[in-house]
């Protein structure tokens, strides 16, 4: 049994988290990581395991490592739903960090057997009331959506490319949407305000009931019809690579919601600091590493330190 | 008597305010303002009259506006220190703000008679205990320094070319200060570091005793013996040019701290909250012109809001 943070006299319930299963190959200014386990789903899953059972719905291909598939069982994710296509490789992605890691480019992207991925749902998955949408093609998340049974809390995360090609569909995913999760510029595009506070308004306009401005290492805001919640960053100074800290983030979020079996406004505050403190783990090593390693101490000991700083 | 916002059972002390008094020329994307009150001082003082009797030591030119003047003293502004120097112009400056304003250019700077400013301060203000250092020459903060006989906090500000030009005199001042504050850009330059939680370590380690990274739109990081406090800005939808916003800053802050007689780490964490405050209604407008008619009611209440926005 992995180790989780559980709510007080509360059995947690699962999450569901759909998304992709990545090799990637990152270059950052001090060191580059060669095929290393990535993808959304990777990362959410296993920040949502140290709070919540985790079912994995993905795809990945031959190439597939049992090692990495190890990784995933050994923090108790469900793996019942990754699907293995022989016929092809696992989703690919190399990317470039530049100085201050404030800016990356995609260098190659391959999207090999996730090109024809079509999730679907068994039984057990249908009535998983918590679930995260990773940033998928719209009409995918939509036909996830429409395959969940009893959805208690959707979260949806989404990426440039969706909103500039799929915008309809994305408004319709939105619109089904608990909490928008998405970074600032993303926010930008898909509002056409480049003020975060200003942009924050027109997301909940879109029809989501909550939104969160994700803002890299200057934190995170909370839109919701209670009012506004800002939560600088947990204060990183070993930063390795980036990649996967929004998909840690909304993975450790949503589990917090599943352990509490709460969707409110204090919870989903409370939501924040754990996926901001679990985002700082996965930014300081490559790929999931410190993810896997890390225990809920260490998560716990990150909070309280959040915490701390942030108390007027 | 100009309204202030008071400490309980206390009156205020005084704050000593050194810096420049300009005529701005500013081109934002969407307005222009021409020859209009601005300056470090400027900012600072008004700021600082809402919480503790500013005293303003700085230049002005034969072309002082009495209406400037006149700005100043509505506000409690003790003006003995601000000499008229008819011999030439007021310092002026014109900058451009581009798209979000989070990048300026300085088109055209003219000391005029800035030039040959030297600071002298008179028997009271020689004795006054909470100074600010405006980002004047770093020989010239020396200098007022050295005229103070009973300094109790000293506030020190400085800008991109002290750190090249005059990096020496400027540690020298770093280290006879208690509260540094700059911004993130200048933080760098001065350590060598851009990952800003270890720049504020940084800074401690030169000899401030504590030190705040102000990052604009994304809220500024107190640095200090006792701890890290995090603390994001006031949410601003209606920016219309952000100059004076780290002078108004500095200025409520040590108001602030003026009008407890406290400079601990839980009055310094207060005296951001207002800092941050004052400083949102500065970029409301041009110029100074909502300093000067915001009441203290609209500073309490974006308090409150901050505070609710921040609290988890």
């Amino acid at each position: 049994m992995p180790t989780r943070i559980k709510a007080p006299g509360r059995t947690a319930d699962p999450v569901l988290v759909i998304g992709s299963i990545a090799y990637d190959n990152i270059i950052t200014p001090h060191a580059t990581g060669e095929n290393i386990l990535g993808g959304s789903a990777a990362y959410a899953s296993l920040a949502a395991s140290y709070f919540a059972p985790p079912q994995l719905v993905g795809v990945v291909g031959h190439d597939f490592k049992k090692r990495d598939r190890q990784k995933l069982l050994r923090r108790g994710i469900d793996l019942s739903g990754l699907t293995t296509d022989e016929s092809g490789k696992t989703f690919t992605w190399k990317g470039r960090y530049h100085e201050n890691y404030n800016r990356r480019d995609t260098e190659n992207l391959q999207l090999n057997v996730f090109e024809k991925f079509h999730p679907h749902l068994n039984a057990q998955h249908q009535v998983v009331p918590y679930v995260l949408l990773g940033n998928i093609r719209p009409s995918l998340q939509l036909a996830v959506l429409a395959q969940l049974s009893a959805p208690r809390f959707i979260v949806t995360d989404t990426i440039d490319i969706w909103i500039e090609t799929q915008s309809e569909a994305l408004k319709e995913v939105i619109r089904k949407t608990d909490l928008l999760i998405i970074n600032d510029t993303e926010a930008g595009k898909l509002t056409g305000e480049t003020n975060v506070p200003i942009a924050g308004k027109r997301l909940l306009e879109l029809g989501c009931r909550a939104a969160i401005i994700k803002k890299g290492e200057h934190g995170a805001l909370l839109f919701h019809p209670e009012g506004l919640f800002a939560l600088p960053a947990y204060p990183v100074t070993e930063l390795r690579d980036p990649t996967g800290a929004g998909d840690s983030f909304a993975g450790a979020l949503l589990g917090y919601l599943a352990a509490t079996g709460k969707t409110d406004f204090p919870t989903l505050r409370q939501a924040m600091i754990y996926g901001t403190v679990v985002a700082s783990l996965t930014v300081e090593a490559f790929s999931t590493d410190r993810l896997t390693d890390t225990g809920c101490r260490e998560i716990r000991r990150r909070r309280k330190e959040l915490l701390r700083m942030i108390k007027v």
